[in-house]
């Protein structure tokens, strides 16, 4: 029941030169070696590792050293081993997948690896009117594949009112904006297509375009935005099926695209025939001053598809998002939908109803709060990490730090052993970009904030310490007696 | 921004002998002929047609010709054009995915073609205290990709009463079955992957499959149930990735799988080392008696993932299924799903939660109600369709009829003239079988059954007068005066 077998050739070519003498046993630095390709994402979770006989051929060591640091390995929590079906990736934590209100995560663990917010009051109020509302839904089947009209309206409004008039016809209502972006894969794409993306981006971008079966193709952005010519160039030379950019508030690096940008991009959509899904998840939790208009309002040709969620804005807890495109491109979808799922539940959808018309008073609390966390964070990474470059964001949950090694991903491990969970650079690019890079949220409370990058200074001692040589080096079955 | 198209060649191929001479112009043939194809399922959904002028060289008629089929086809809604994609085929009346809590059907349309019923009081009873223990999770950031613990265990319980003991680990919770069979297809299949299934079978695991680029390979259902040698026969000649059964009251013919075979069937699957996937969304509506334990109670090796739903028991408005699997496969689901969802919303887990616990009064109500429904609809089957085949269900929603002739895709587009709609047999099969049945549910009050199997035997009759040569044939331009 594995989905995905890592082969012998391409593993050995990606462990390059894993051993160096006098760092210890061969399988522990082995051991060592496929970890950190584990924990950085350059080996896929849930993949079958080679067997241990191809394995030792392919590496020219004894099968005993595979067979040692595969064990080792599975002590740690690095893999599973499944009968008939060899050694299965996986990590100790589930990091993202992780239900942070179970506890599962342990009573004082720092969760820096997911940027949300809980609930604010008007959630469980809006839950109350929608309560009211359903009895006049109840005698019906339910299965609502395109949204409620109520809640169509709605987002419809919230559109105009960013200065994109909009059709209820143009939305289709969705568990989210993950799941928007899967259903318009799969409408839109093909094996092979090449999906632009900004470099760095959101993680499960990459991931729902490599389980597509299409080619990220990565443009990556400048320090104060956008490169148009980078991104007409990459259109050229690759011709994608689509671009996937995030202009509101990106994650992870904050930024906002500037109006003149905007209407070059979508001058860009336009003459090249390009369809650009635009991710707009963070708008609403804009800091200093808000994003201009969607990238759709610029948009004269029906080449701009915008994604937008309640989960940042309102709760992740409440599951809808929306894609708004032309009428035509939603009605294919309401074919396409049916092969992944039947519909947004009908609460839900009356709830996040209630919230587009009278949530605004808790988002600007929100957005109070999150000023003051952010000025917080800001302030305990220039006292803490004082070699580290911070930009301010303008908007949504997160700094964007540069490291002045490129050791995130090991510091992301350290940090794991110390208490606090936090997302390495190389999760939000391909091919192991970033790794000088670490999302930090600031999307906790301030104490949480402060306990966390305490920790999180230690992780880094120790992370420094260990990439200086063997001695910070020990043999260890546990992660936190390794890094 | 289209999804598929189909190829001239095999469009030209599959309209076959679409002419006959005396029976009207050939503009008006091939744009019932298109719509036929259209009905059927046998062109889907959605797919570009090929261009006028390659479809006018590939059928050897003028371009014209071409031309006003496809106008024609346009004015009755059958295909959309789209500026620079061509013609798209669709359906005026976007069937299964039309939501009728919106009205969007029109006042009077009977819908038979969704089996489904309204929410009964424990729904509205289940989210009020779903809502009473909402506060406790709002502090949380609320994304729960494998599930709620309280619904997990609660998940859990329910197995056990069905004979087959379970663990929380080994439950994922999902937006619903097919939410959950897509997250398995993800996960265990590649493309050009064969997944066995009951012939016929429920109409969106065969798009389902087909979208992930997977090949159906359908083993045909008995009067009285499964062939298990022609499902090994099967499984040894195409070595399937999955095999996909409904053994709970089969939908559409209603079947239950008996004791002795589902032991055979398990041990089919541990002996081939086939994974099967069970849908057990109907299995609490019995209606005779209790079907027996899950099939996942018989299997000793980890072969059978089975998929439940709150959908057809409560309510299709409450969004939430779960898959049950081993915990290895569950935890590796939890890895693919953050690129298609990042899971339930919360109240809906809490409120099926409570449902599970309490809901068994609410379900007996129901059931009771289907029973006399199945046997108002049964009545009317034999007063009004005396030539028509059924056999009783021993559970589920829904009769599966035998017309005496392969023409349930006209009689469906008849139906849709006549003010009713119903799901033609072709829905529920590949490559055009089960053109001799019609799948009518008795899910409706029977005031409604009364009214919609009266207009049915109208749309009968103009069906098979149809189909008795020319005289039944008149040029139109609207669907009601065509059938």
């Amino acid at each position: 029941m594995d989905a995905r077998t890592i082969g012998t050739t391409s593993l050995v070519r990606q462990l390059g030169d894993w051993r160096s003498a006098g760092r210890g046993a061969g399988y522990r630095q082995l051991a060592d070696a496929l970890r950190l390709m584990i924990l950085d994402g350059r080996a896929p979770l849930g993949a079958r590792l080679p067997g241990e006989r191809e394995l030792a051929a392919g590496l020219g060591v004894s099968r005993t050293t595979i067979t040692t640091a595969y064990a080792a390995l599975r002590d740690e929590g690095y893999l599973a081993s499944r009968q008939g079906s060899g050694s299965i990736t996986r990590t100790p934590g589930v990091q993202s997948a992780r239900p942070q209100g179970e506890g599962a995560l342990g009573p004082d663990v720092i969760d820096l690896a997911v940027a949300a917010v809980p609930a604010g009051d008007s959630v469980h109020r809006a839950y109350r009117r929608a309560l009211e509302m359903l009895p006049a839904h109840l005698g019906a089947h339910g299965y609502e594949p395109v949204g409620l009209g109520v809640l169509r309206e709605a987002i419809a409004g919230h559109y105009a009112r960013r200065g994109c008039p909009t059709r209820p016809e143009q939305i289709m209502v969705t568990h989210g904006a993950v799941h928007g972006f899967a259903l318009l894969l799969k409408l839109l794409t093909g094996p092979g297509d090449r999906v632009v993306i900004d470099h760095p981006t959101y993680p499960h971008t990459i991931d729902a375009i490599q389980q597509a079966a299409c080619r990220p193709v990565p443009v990556g952005l400048q320090e104060d935005g956008w490169d148009v010519e980078a991104l007409e160039a990459a259109i050229r030379q690759t011709a994608p099926r689509l671009a996937f950019l995030i202009a509101d508030f990106h994650n992870p690096t904050g930024l906002c695209m500037d109006e003149a940008t905007r209407r070059r991009v979508a001058e860009l959509a336009a003459r090249t025939r390009t369809t650009i899904v635009v991710d707009e998840t963070l708008a609403e939790l804009w800091l200093d001053a808000p994003a201009p208009p969607s990238l759709a309002a610029y948009d004269q040709a029906g080449r701009v598809i915008a994604l937008g969620s309640t989960g940042k804005t309102f709760w992740g807890g409440l599951r809808v998002g929306w894609i708004r495109a032309d009428a035509e491109v939603i009605e294919a979808l309401t074919r396409v939908r049916p092969t992944i799922d039947l519909g947004t539940p009908v609460l839900e959808q009356l709830a996040s109803a209630v919230l587009l018309s009278d949530g605004e008073g808790d988002i600007e609390a929100r957005r109070a709060r999150l000023r003051d966390q952010r000025r917080t964070l800001e302030g305990l990474v220039v006292h803490r990490f004082p070699d580290w470059r911070v930009n301010r964001p303008a908007g949504g949950l997160s700094l964007w730090a540069e490291l002045p090694e490129a050791i995130s991903a090991r510091l992301a491990a350290a940090a794991d052993a110390h208490g606090v969970r936090i997302a390495a650079g190389p999760r939000f690019g391909v091919d192991g970009a970033f790794a000088r890079f670490v999302r930090l949220p600031f999307a906790l409370p301030e104490a949480e904030l402060e306990k966390g990058m305490m920790r999180l200074a230690q992780a880094w001692q120790a992370a420094r310490s260990t990439r200086s040589g063997a001695a910070g080096w020990r043999p260890a079955s546990a992660l936190e007696e390794v890094y």
